[in-house]
This record gives structure tokens, sequence and C-alpha cells, in this order.
């Protein structure tokens, strides 16, 4: 699980509701029926008509995996695949085929095992790189669904405020009905507000970060197959590995060595 | 048709529809003439003047056809081709005149019937471009009359808005009258707002995704036609065509290959 | 004149008038003779400021010439140019003399002069390209200007609201002249939004595409003289010129011509 | 004194002027000492926050020189140049030491004294350079500090109007005191839309236009005392330096010298 | 300590408390806990979840670093290593060793070490690149972090002006409220605005400009080592350091030295 999603989406929600009690609201006069079938009904029907239902379906998992995946670390992958080299170097490559259940990385496994079983290179390369475009492609749709949903919750909210205010204005018979009308039709605004501030745009955000970390991993196993694979001694595997981590990563991997 | 397109509209209509049943609205109170006419006229004289009137009308039927046809597959197609470039293989190329009667799609066809007349490739190749040019030109001018009436009808609404308050703010003789005419003021914005987030942006959305498989078929097309009629073996036909799925699709494919 | 510049402005004023007239309106109310001098005064000025003078004034008969000249035909001048080609291949380049008073266009009949002339057709070519360039700038700039005032005439039509706003609330003596005095404040801002979404917007887009067809038309023009010039055959001439058609108007002419 | 400058403010101010006078306010409702604290010292003090405290301060001097300073014509520096030219060739290069007193371009001068010094040409040309870079260097600096005063004008004015409304609404014990205190909060608003769109949106445009035309300018001077110093002929040295005028300057010279 | 912020920062705070003072509001009228609650818990929570924690806890660090470290003067940089130059031109690479108590740069010190130590060139240069990068890449987490808390405190302060609204709009029993509620409905608006643009947007600025000045200065470091390593003239040491010094710098200092 994501601490970070969990944590930050609790501590939004937290604030929001201690500002609520401390300013002595009722929170139920913020949920009302109508007003959400205006903005969630109508920003699901935009998102079904700008995208194809296949993309539309399989980004749902993609979010969820979002905030339930836990981050990888690109330091301890390096050790790992530098750990498979030593191995490689010292009792050969079908000596890893032991390894593959201490495997936790589909990804890794799927490479060592076509290393094992001695696939010609340029394929392995093809193929893991045709799986990395692939997670590049799902992750771009994933965020693009998220940005334009964060487009259209405030547009509906927007609709649902002007509607309600048309409908209390339009029928002012009594008037203490003007203030609680005015509420009502402000409430399809804030869920607009909240979908696109607390929900989708820091989900967007997080997807971007998760989405390079993951891309730099996942390039990383490629780099780190195709090492083993061609049996380079493990120190070489190490450095040339250690060159795809960020500028940050590496400085201060390069000072603990030092010291 | 897409189903799509199709159930999103009807998805956020309803929606909208039930935010106003259930909140007790009358339906009736949103739709007022002037208002029509202000947001419906002005926008569309806006559009009538940023375009060449040729591209207007043209691009009418362009939308239409955006949610009235049906999703192509590029996997079926691969899978007409190769079928094609299997009889051609077996039995000559003249053979493919007797399956002609059995396509679906025009550009296959006309593409077909070229390489059966022994047209020369570069003639084929040139005007199966300039087609595939001509759609791509056609796709981003409709998506561009979209995206400016997604920016005009709000603007209009908003014109239609203020002019509705200057009238009711400047006559208020009667204070019984200011609710229902601050209620007609605001029904040009609603219109507005309803055409960009409806109706418009994800119109324009859908045709971009849809623009994008469009010219993969046809790229998929003019590459099988191209090897058909060069003789190629189908299963280099095939390999050939696959490269042009996107890697998602591929790494599905190459998945259920393997399996 | 260009009928859809002409046509899309009525079409927007008859929508807005319509729409006045319908709801009961008295458009008198909407004129206002201090909203006129700030919106058009602060926009004028804020304009000087920003441009050039001279280009200032030039940009005015510009706008002008976009509004009343006609769209120019590619399909009828590449036409034409194949006539004179042909003439000037059966009788001698001099013969074209004769034809110069029933030609239309003064780009075309600077050329053929030139051509008649014996000019070094370097020479030719690049005084045309010079005076190509020239219009591609001052259609730049014209728009350049159409786009700022459309974004000055709305920021002062809100200072003028907000002015006239201020002045209303600071004097609140007579409470029936509230309505009244909030009418007239929002005047201003519906001056700008009037000037931005009915006059510089769509002005600014049919620049935009008169500006690529005209390009269009002169490149066609240069390449068809330098062409004659060299006495190339009318049937070279006519296939080298249909290529800086846009793809979908020359599909449209290959098909008619394979029918 | 750039006239364009200082009579487009003029006219913009004269502009909201009479729409006061017109409407008939009092001026003095729109001076208000509390909302010019918040407005200017809250714009004055982000600015300070955003760029280092020397750059700041230079900028004030390059504004008002964009103000005062007259438009330069490219097409006089030409002639100049070929002036100059000519002397060098009739007289020798150290006759145009007694033409320095006459040179009215501080740019021009250091030039032609380094040329006629015989410093190397290279150092020469580099000289100029790097003080023309350091030109340009100035004016973004210049436009960009005008460009974020015209964000935070606007931002400080809306934090002054939420302020006043706040001290407004919760202190309403005098119900005739309503109208003037939004009177009062309004004017923050009114003042950064005035910053904002009055001066340092045109000021920054007009600097982006005399940006422009001074570096044609300077590198018009450049290549002129290149060619000077290297003997050119002035005809050559006329024709080299035209070539750097804009296509439009260009063809309306060209149409003159051909009538 | 960098004075342009603290002072920019105290002069803002200044002009709006002058403001308030002058106007005669009440500053404790303008915080409230449940405002506080929901404008910084909500954006913390959008931080937190649109970034990995590690990134967000540094950032803090950074900004600090950003108001107190002092600005570095380039051109005293440049003196220093001129003087190293020297000094090892004159007694040895290895006396440079007695100069590192005296030196105040980490980086510089740094260098010098390595080049003491007679550590490989290449080795030293790329270890020194290795480490500005990360500077790079630091400096713009912070930039963008800044950013986005920029982008979602005025969310959160609209989302609590929309809860105020709400809660007090449907409860509306004692007219005497409605004036205080609105009041502190709107102080999340407030909130959202001063974060915006008194503290993160003139601080994101300040960190580009002086990210581009450490960039600067490290660069000018990094050659200078390189330089004194390998044993260059100390004029030709300066001269090369000059020309990363920015044109209006340059064109300064040349002036005084011609002077």
């Amino acid at each position: 699980m994501d601490i970070g999603t969990v944590a930050g989406l609790a501590i939004a929600l937290i604030a929001i509701g201690t500002g609520i009690v401390l300013g002595g609201g009722n929170p139920l006069a913020l949920i009302d029926a109508p007003s959400i079938a205006v903005v969630f009904g109508g920003t699901a029907g935009a998102i079904i008509v700008s995208f194809p239902i296949a993309r539309v379906s399989k980004v749902h998992s993609i979010v969820l995996k979002s905030i339930f995946s836990k981050p990888v670390d690109p330091v301890s992958t390096i050790k790992d695949i530098v750990g498979y080299a030593e191995v490689a170097r010292r009792e050969g490559i079908l000596a890893l085929e032991n390894l593959v259940p201490q495997m936790k990385d589909e990804f890794i496994i799927r490479g060592v095992k076509m290393a094992v079983d001695g696939t010609d290179p340029e394929l392995i390369n093809s193929i893991m790189e045709t799986e990395l475009e692939a997670l590049i492609d799902r992750h771009a749709q994933g965020k693009q669904i998220l940005d334009t949903t964060g487009r259209y919750a405030p547009a509906f909210g927007m609709i649902g405020t002007l509607m309600g205010l048309i409908f209390m204005l339009s029928n002012m018979d009594d008037p203490s009905k003007i203030g609680p009308g005015m509420a009502v039709a402000l409430i399809t605004t804030l869920y607009g507000a909240i979908i696109a501030n607390v929900v989708t745009g820091p989900l967007a955000e997080k997807l971007s970060a998760r989405d390079t970390e993951e891309i730099m991993v996942k390039t990383i196993v490629i780099a780190g197959v195709m090492a083993i694979q061609s049996g380079d001694n493990p120190r070489v595997v190490e450095s040339k590995l250690l060159t795809y981590l960020p500028p940050g990563k590496r400085a201060e991997l390069e000072r603990k060595e030092a010291a």
C-alpha cells in the first residue's frame, strides 16, 4: 500500500472534517442526492463519451493499483540483480533457475527465465522493451482520464449550481426557502472542487511520480538481465546499473561508499 | 454506432434529468426561446465568421459519423489482410477480385482493386497516402470546429446572462420579478456550459481517439496492400502488420500466442 | 466580399437582437456613453501603447480587407496558369503580354510581366518570395493586434464594471437607484465580451484561415510563373502545381478525374 | 520620447476619466489609502522576494527609458552607415574620426572608434556582440518583472477585496455602511486590474516590440562596422545591410526604388 | 540570509497590515481555526498524496535554505579561483592544501582536495558534475512542490468558502448572523490567496533565480578546478572563467577594465 497516498487522502479529509466540526456545521447538509446524480453521473457520462470503453474500464484498476501498490526501491533492485550476476558468474547461468522462487518482481522473473532458457538476447530485449512501452502507455492513459475527470467534475458542478439557482430563483414564493435553495445549489460546485482537488489532481501527480520510478526500475531490470545474460562481471553490472539512478540518489550512494 | 458516445451522452443527460427530478425542479423552466436565440445563434455566427463555409458544412457530417460509426478493430483488419495474402499466394493475385464483394472496408477494396488491376505499386501507395492525409486533415478540421464551438458557447452564454441582468436590473419596479428575471438570465450561461461540457468537449476527445484508431487501421491497410501486391509470404505480412499495433495490444497478443 | 464573415457577423448580431426582442428587453438600455468611453477608449489606449503606431494604423485596413475581399480559389488559379503555359508554349512567352489585361490577380501580372521582360529567373523568384514574406508578416501582425484587442476589451470591461459598482455602492441614498446603477455598471463587461467574442476572436480565426489560403495561392503563382518562364510542358506545370493543394482538395480532384 | 507609449497611456486614462465624469461619479471615491498600501505594497513585496534586488532596481530605469526613448529608424541607420562607408572608401578609414561628433548613436561611435584605432576585427565583433547580448538580457529581465507585476497586482487586489469584505461582513451593525464598505473593498481589485491592463501589460508589449527593433538596428550596426572596417564598396555595404530589414520594409523600399 | 526574500516578505506583510490598520479592521477577525484546518490541512494532504514522502520532507529544508542562504557572487568566486591558480603555479599544486582552511565553499574544497590528492581529472570532473546535476534535480523538485502548493491552497480556500456558504445559507434563522457567517466563509479563500501570492509564488521565483546563480557558480568552480589541476596560467584561467558570466556582468567588467 502506498502510505503517502492513503495518508494524504486521510489528512485532506480529516482536515475538511475538522473544519466542519470546529465551525459547527452539520456534515449531513453536504450530502444531497440530486447533486450526486448531476456531478457524478454527468462526469461519468462525459468520460464515457471521451474515451473508448475498454480504456475507461482498465483505468479503474490502474488507479486502485496506484493507491495500494508500494513504491519499488531501485537500489534494492540493483543489489538483487548484482546478487544474481554473482550466482551466474560462480555457478553458471542455469543456477539462476533455483533462485526464481525467491524473486519478488514478475518482470525480473520473466527476464531471468528467458535468459536461462537460452532465448536469443535480441528477442529478450525486444520482448521486455515492448512490455515496458505497454506500461508507459497504460500509465499515460490512466493519467489522461484522471486529468479529464478533474476538468469535467468542476464543470458539472457549475452546471448543477446554475440549474439549482435557476429553479430557486424562478420560484421565490417563500422567502425562507431562498437560503436553503442556494445552499443546495452550491453543493454541486463543492463536489466538483473536491473531486478535482482532493482526488483526481493529487492521484494524477502521484501516478506521474510512480510512473517515473517504475520506468526507471524496469529499465534497470532490462539492462541487468541483458548484462547477466552476456556473462558480465558483477562489479561491471553494478556500475552499469548505477548510471540509471537519478543524480540525487547516485551522489548519496557515492558519498556513503566514500565514507 | 459508437456505443460509448451514445451511452455516455445518455448517461450525462439522464444524470442531469435525475438531478432535476430528485431536486423537484421543473425542467420546462430551463427552456427559454430568447436564450436559445442568443447562445445558439451567437455561437453559430461566430463559427461561420471563423471558418470557411465549406468547412463548417462538411464538419456537420463528420460529427454525425463520429457518433454513429462503430470502432474498427485493427486485429480483425490484420486477420482479414493476412487471409487475402494467403489467397493471393495460393491462387494468384487476380483471385482477390472474387473476394471483393465480401470486403467491408471501402479503403481495402480500393487498394485491392488497384493491386488486381496491376497498377504501379508507387502510384497505389501515393494515392492511398493522399487519401489518408485527407482523412487526417478532415478530422483535424472537425476537431478544431468543435473546440472553437466549445469556447464560444460559454462566451455567448455569458453575453446572454449579462444582457438579461442589465434588462432586469434597469427595470426593477416589481420586486417579485427580480428572482425570475435572474433565473432567466442564468439560462444562457447554463446552455453554454452544457454545450461545452456535455457536447463539444467529449465529442472532440472521442474524435481524437477515433482519429488515432482510424489512422492506425488505414496505415495497416496501406502496408498490407503493398505487401500483398509484392507477393509476400502471409506470415511475413502478419509480422509486418503487427508492428503497427500499440504496445498494449501487441503485448496482449504476444502473451496469448505464448499461452 | 467574404460572405462567411459578413453573414456570420450578421447572424451573431441578429441572434443577440432576437434574444433581446423575444425577451422583451429595450435595446437602448444597452447603449451608454460612459461605458463606451471606458471600454473603447481604454482598449484603444492599451493597443496604442502596445504596438508601434505605424503597425496599428496599417492593421485597420487589413481587417477591412479580410472582411471585404473574396476567397481565392486555388483550383481556378491553377487552371489560369496552365492556360498561360499553353499560350506560352504555342505562341512564345512574349504572347503572354496580350493576356495581361484579362488577368485578375496583381501578383500573377507582376510575375508574368517580369517573365516577359526576360528578367533573370532567380531575381523573379527572390522578388516574389520577398513580397510573399511581407504578406505573411503583415497578416501575423494583424492577427496579433486582434488577439491583443480581444484580451484588453474584456479587461477594460471589468475595470468599467468595478468603477460603476464602486460609485453605485458608495452612494446608496436612494435604494431605487441600486438596480439601474448595477445595470449600467455591467454594460462595460458586456461590451468587452461582445468585442472579444463577436468581433476580434472570429475575425482573427478567419484571418488565419484566409492567410493559409492566400499563402497557398501565392506559392502556386510563384511556382507557376517559374515553370512558365522555364518553358515547361503545360501538363507538367499542372501536375507540379497540384502538389501544392491540400490533400482534401487533391483527393477530390483525383477522384473526379478518375471518374 | 516614445509618442505611442505616452499617447496610449494618456488615451487610456482620459477614456477612464471621461467615463467617470460622463457617468457622474466622483473620482476621489476611487482613492483610498489602505487600498494603495495593500496593492502597491503587497505587489512590491512579492516582486522583491521574486527577483534579486540588483535586478529589481535596474529594471526601474529600463521601464522609464522604454517610455522616453524614441524609436530608432533602421533605414536611416543604414543610410548613415553607407555614408560613413563612402567617406572611408574615399578618404581612408581614419577620416571617420572627424565624423564622430556628428554621430548620434553611442553604439556606432564605439564601433567606429575601435575600427579607426585599428582594433582586431574579431575583437571588435566579439565586444559588440557581447554588448548586444547584454542588452537582450536586460530587456528580457525588464519584461519578466513587468509580466510578474501584472500577475501579482490583481492577486493583491483580490486579497484586499477579500479582507475588506470580511471586515465589512463581520461587523454589519449599521446597514447604511454596507454599501460604502463594499465599495471600498472593491477598490483594491480595481487598482490591480488597472495596473495589469493599463500599465504593465501594454508596457511589456511595447518593450517586446522595441526590443526587436533595437536588436535589429544593433545587428545592422555591427554588420555595418565590420563591413566598413574591411573596406567594402558602399553599394555592397548597403545591399548587405538591407537583408536585415523585415520583409515588409524591404518590399516597400524595393518598390520605391523600382518607381 | 537572503535580504531580498526576508525584506520582500516583510514588506508584503507590513503592506497588508497597514491596509488593515488604516482601514480600521480588526486583524483578529482574519484568524479562524476551522479555516486554518481546511486550507492548511487540505493542502498538506493533497501535497502528501502528490509527491513521494521523501521528497516532501527534503523540500522543507531547501525552502528554508533558500530564505536564509546568502547569494553567491560569481565574480569573487572567479577571483578566489584565480588566486588559487597563482599559488598552484608558483608553489606547486600541493601548496593548495594549506589554503583549504580559508576556503568558504564546500564544493571548491572538495574539488581542490581531489586535485591535491592527484585524483584522475576525468573522475574529478564526473564526480563534480554528478553533484551539480543532483543540485539541479533537488531545486527542480523544490520548485515543483512550491508550484503545486500554490495551486492547491486557493483550491482548498474555495472548498472552505463553499462549505461555509452552504452551512450559513442552509440555516438562516437569525438574519444577524448572515454577515458574520459569510465573513468567516471568505477567510479560507483569503488564506489560499495569501499562501499562493505572498509565499509560494514569490519563493518559487526566487528559487529559480537562485538556482540559476548557483548552477553558474558551481559550473565556474568545476571549470576552475579542472584548469588549476591541468596547471593553466592564471591569466588563461581567468579569461576562461569569465566566459561563464552572463553578458550583463561581462560587459560591466569589460568596461571597468577598459576604464
